[in-house]
């Protein structure tokens, strides 16, 4: 059975990856980051995922003193509201989130024997973050290749990033098929009780729920 | 006065990165790992460093549970009087140690406006890890040049190498050109009140100074 590291962040299409690898027979090892964000609520959800799925997990904690992102900074606003395709980068950009997520499940796949990392990245409906975008994933699979101990000894490590053209509703879909628990996903860039609905991510989220016609349990 | 982040280990070629920046009129600003490396002399020998050259510092902590190296790992025996031109990579290799250190790197640098990143490495007198090798860091700037903001928006990050096609003994002449405080370093993977003298990197440095002719202050 091959193993694999999987990027588990506690949101739709997070878990659903973590399902989509599930499904093709993989043994997953998740990894769920404690990086400062706003609110815990996400980690929270993450891990409940890692348990009713049976897989390990690892919690990483860091810090990023230097913060710079909505998402870790309380003094910066989030966007409410905005146009879902407007230009530009958005406040809630964290400087190289993915880079940092994708160097530990580098080192703990690398540790564990794991062959492949996945991530549910996507590049569709998004914020327009270019730590998802596909050329990003590529270059950075061929760093590991010249970096790391398996690149040179054997096989590289791969990136898997099973969503990366796929719609919100196409993700949606997915996930019903897989039967992911998504009631106990979290999408929300705040936290609370309940989704706030208004920022770039609920949006985001809630626009697939309705092209594809479904209900989101997580309501 | 452009900005740079210098990754700082407390070592010899960490400590001249620094000195070769701050003598080109840059700010620098060292990140100082504390990943659960065997003890915490390096640690504070990083801070005294950067005090020193009177620089911003951070202390990022960071967490590999999973371990996979005789750095992290007091079970592993280190490397003891072996040939230092030996072939493969050795126990004291952590997975994706430079991968990870860089990211961090890239978020600080990213965060603070500066431009360019200093790192140490060395592929002449070094241990064969294959994050230190010239092509890792080519294909790192490239990844970098995709998966950042500044890279989308403005200037790519730059990653510097000062030392990268040196010898230790063109290190040692360097560091003693740009009055590094040598004392203050400690380049030993074993903690204790005197460096070992027996490790990899014991012996790498004294063959520097050796054939540098100098005698090694910290001794």
């Amino acid at each position: 059975m091959n193993k694999a590291v999987v990027l588990l962040s506690g949101g739709l299409d997070s878990a659903t990856t973590l399902y989509f690898a599930q499904a093709k027979g993989i043994r997953c090892h998740c990894l769920v980051f404690d990086y400062g964000q706003r609110h815990r609520r996400e980690i929270k959800s993450a891990v409940a995922l890692a348990k009713r799925a049976k897989c390990a997990y690892s919690i990483v904690k860091i810090n990023l003193p230097w913060k710079g992102s909505a998402l870790l900074d309380k003094a910066i606003i989030l966007p409410r509201n905005k146009p879902l395709n407007r230009k530009g980068i958005p406040a809630t950009y964290v400087p190289a989130r993915n880079i940092i997520f994708l160097s530990f499940a580098a080192s703990c796949a690398e540790a564990i024997g794991a062959v492949d990392v996945f991530i549910g990245a996507n590049v569709v409906d998004y914020s327009g973050y270019p730590d998802c975008r596909p050329g990003f994933i590529k270059s950075f699979q061929a760093m590991l290749a010249l970096g790391l101990k398996s690149g040179v000894e054997k096989k590289p490590l791969c990136l898997q990033t099973p969503l990366i053209r796929k719609t919100k509703a196409q993700i949606v879909k997915m996930a019903l098929n897989l039967k992911v628990p998504l009631e106990l996903t979290w999408s929300c860039y705040k936290g609370g009780a309940r989704p706030c609905g208004v920022c770039d991510s609920c949006r985001f989220r809630a626009k697939g729920f309705e092209e594809a016609k479904a209900k989101d349990p997580a309501l």
